[in-house]
């Protein structure tokens, strides 16, 4: 029998018993987890594509096809999970998303919800008071670091650019992350417009070499404004000499738009402060609750300086005198970003906040700056091993003096499943990392991955 | 004491019980709840927007402030929300929430989450296969109507454009929803490549006034591209002239873009197909599950033609080669839209469609057009009444002979709170609307609104 649209009492305490009990299934066993799962086969994957029928189908059914969804892939919950940048997740941000889609608010206008409003104005502004970027700084929850790099990129051409920006030029490393680039063709730059600056031996941003690049823009009568800092690179974790980007970009009135989506939340320990030191300089920084604070997938975050350039860039009527308008001193969500209706991401990232407050995910960033430095030591004891970068954040990375044995190591390590590991280039060298920063992983996991690449090293 | 970022079974179980015990005191009183609520004050605005603290609070309190936070504004889930565009929420679609963001996984590419790109990807297609634009037709799920225009205008930006687009030239009216033209500048368009064709007194666009725009435009050396159709207006929920409008665009070759975000889904009816006839003529189609479907806030749906219109617009690496490129049949998501992690969106409009069925949401629409006939003859008897337009879909918007007395009605309408309704201007004169789209609201709703209107025209 079709359940209906509006389940009575009893239809709904049975569809959240039977949900309640898939999650539990799936977070009993979350801490002997495989970091990747088995591949489905092709009939499978068809058969998950079905069209919906005219008649509905059995829930226990439904939730049988999402378990078996959920067996191929890299399992972002397992400690294992080392790969790209990891995210844990969080039990009870999956409740913040339960909520907030069973209470189905309108968020994008105060009037239409003054609380949601203020307990998402709320927290924003907790995040957007991290970086040090004074007391006008603002932010706005996105759907994750592409949208917050593009809405970075967006308002930086309004305000340094206008309304011709046909002579505009970008400055970024070849390790920026390309999301970077694909936001700025989005808001309207062409390729030739992105200027790649070199990169010195620790992967950092030639600052000297990007201020002649940017004088020899100027002289060419072009109009350098925009230079995009990382804190840290999503291949190595490198974070660029953000004090000295600050410095530049003062002197030649560029925006400095810091992607730290990945490395951002290490603000919150005194390692990661010192590792960020010159954030602050930044005019907008992207940074990503469903990474450093485990939030679930879908809330990103962008930090502007000042509230004006989200609103200079985004007031949907253009009615600039209206930069005035608030609701019990509450801004729109909606004037600041790209958005007009959309979820309630303050949520998400409010409740747990609320709820386990500040003090386990500052510890849980502070533990994954440890194993990563334990990854580090470890792999300085190989043999065979070369550009072993000492971790600016929590990314281990380094190369091997063959090549081949490298992808044989990492072929070796995610056949095993228990742990997943990924690799990236410099200068077409190959690198392999070991991302930490899912809070469930331990020494344990970095050893076990370590070991196997120790026994591919051996031959 | 505070929660641990890891609770065990029995807090899984305790946090679980009190956050459904939450939702089932909101949804047991939702047929009897109020269009709007009781305003908060400053001082409970303030403490809402209270930072997190370094420990965590107790949940039973925290629940507290987010029943507080969501008493005010307008309630989306009561069947007398009739104002801008209702959407009631899905009971289901939160528990889809829960799990994905339980299960937490990257569905941006699908090599890490195969069977979690597969729900997405068949559902996905059924959206795209609802409008008759062809075998190629390929669809997104994005946050929301805002974003589905923004994506829609840069594929149509790179596909007609290419990468020097000062002299592209956009075509809308003034009735097009204003998210559309907020698009066009975050896509690097200026106010004055917008032009603002005409309407006729039904308030569609005249195709015939636009044709002579792009002629001229075209004589002057510019480059008219893009055509944005309404299916349906947000103020009014006139649809344009689809049939008229895409043969002006094949004869001129311009892209054309409907925003069907409001009224798309009305495909599912007899009626609404008649009312939306010439939609499959369109190149890319923005329409929101979370306004048709009823699916909670933030999953809205571009549709394209062709999904290589998608690819060259988004693709990260611009490697127009790698087209071909997907993983068991399968493409990444995220090369597709402008998003890299996002939320597992396809989940929320899967299951509810799986579990349901497509027959009650085709009813709910076919209903809502019902109800809407219904305001629209009531109306009709009404004296003191002018322009009131015959609903192309079920908005019913009608303007006084006297604007303050139609501002009074409105006013006492939302004095009242049972119902809550919202205005919009056409040519200077002050117009209200009664919006159906909420699948609770009945005729007794639209009636209570309209008597007591009828009572402020009496005097």
């Amino acid at each position: 029998m079709s359940t209906p649209l509006e389940p009575d009492a009893q239809q709904r305490a049975e569809l959240n018993e039977q949900a309640d009990r898939f999650l539990e299934e799936w977070y009993s066993r979350v801490e002997t987890m495989n970091a990747s799962g088995e591949p489905l086969t092709d009939r499978q994957i068809s058969d998950l594509m079905e069209p919906p029928r005219e008649q509905g189908r059995d829930f226990a059914r439904i939730l049988d096809d999402l378990d078996l969804a959920g067996q191929a892939g890299i399992l972002h919950p397992s400690s294992g999970h080392m790969s790209y940048i990891p995210n844990g997740g969080l039990y009870t941000g999956a409740i913040a998303e339960q909520l907030a889609a069973g209470l189905n608010r309108y968020t994008g206008v105060a009037g239409a919800a003054p609380g949601m409003t203020a307990i998402e104005t709320g927290v924003t502004q907790w995040v957007a008071g991290l970086f040090g970027m004074g007391e006008s700084a603002a932010a706005i929850l996105l759907s994750g670091g592409s949208t917050a790099n593009l809405t970075g990129i967006v308002a930086a051409r309004v305000n340094r650019l206008g309304d011709h920006f046909d002579d505009g030029v970008i400055y970024l490393t070849a390790h920026t992350h390309h999301s970077v680039a694909k936001a700025a063709r989005i808001a309207g730059f062409r390729n030739d417009q992105i200027r790649i600056v070199p990169v010195d031996a620790d992967l950092r941003m030639r600052v000297d070499v990007m201020e002649e690049m940017v004088t020899q823009d100027t002289e060419s009568g072009l109009r350098p404004f925009l230079v995009v800092a990382s804190a840290g690179t999503t291949d190595t974790g490198t974070v660029d000499d953000l004090e000295a980007i600050g410095a530049v970009a003062k002197r030649h009135e560029l925006w400095m738009h810091t992607d730290a989506a990945y490395g951002g939340f290490f603000v919150l320990t005194e390692r990661g402060r010192k590792a960020l030191a010159g954030i602050g300089e930044s005019d907008s920084v992207a940074v990503d609750p469903h990474k450093g604070l485990s939030i679930p997938f879908g809330v990103g975050a962008l930090v502007v300086r000042d509230q004006n350039y989200l609103l200079d860039a985004n007031y949907g009527r253009g009615a600039y005198l209206n930069h005035e308008e608030v609701t019990q001193g509450l801004r729109d969500i909606s004037s600041l970003g790209p958005e007009l209706s959309r979820p309630f991401r303050g949520l998400s990232v409010w409740l747990p906040l609320q709820l386990h407050g500040v003090a386990p995910f500052r510890k849980a960033l502070d533990d994954a700056l440890d194993v990563a430095e334990h990854g580090y030591e470890r792999v300085r004891q190989l043999d065979g091993i070369r550009a072993n970068w000492k971790p600016d954040l929590s990314i281990v990375a380094f190369g091997f003096e063959d090549d081949t044995v490298g992808r044989e190591a990492m072929r070796r390590v995610n056949e095993d499943r228990v742990t997943h590991i990924s690799s990236t280039e410099v200068e077409g060298r190959f690198i392999l990392r070991l991302a930490v920063l899912n809070r469930r992983t331990t020494i344990e996991d970095v050893d076990h991955a370590i070991d196997m690449i120790q026994k591919a090293l051996i031959g």
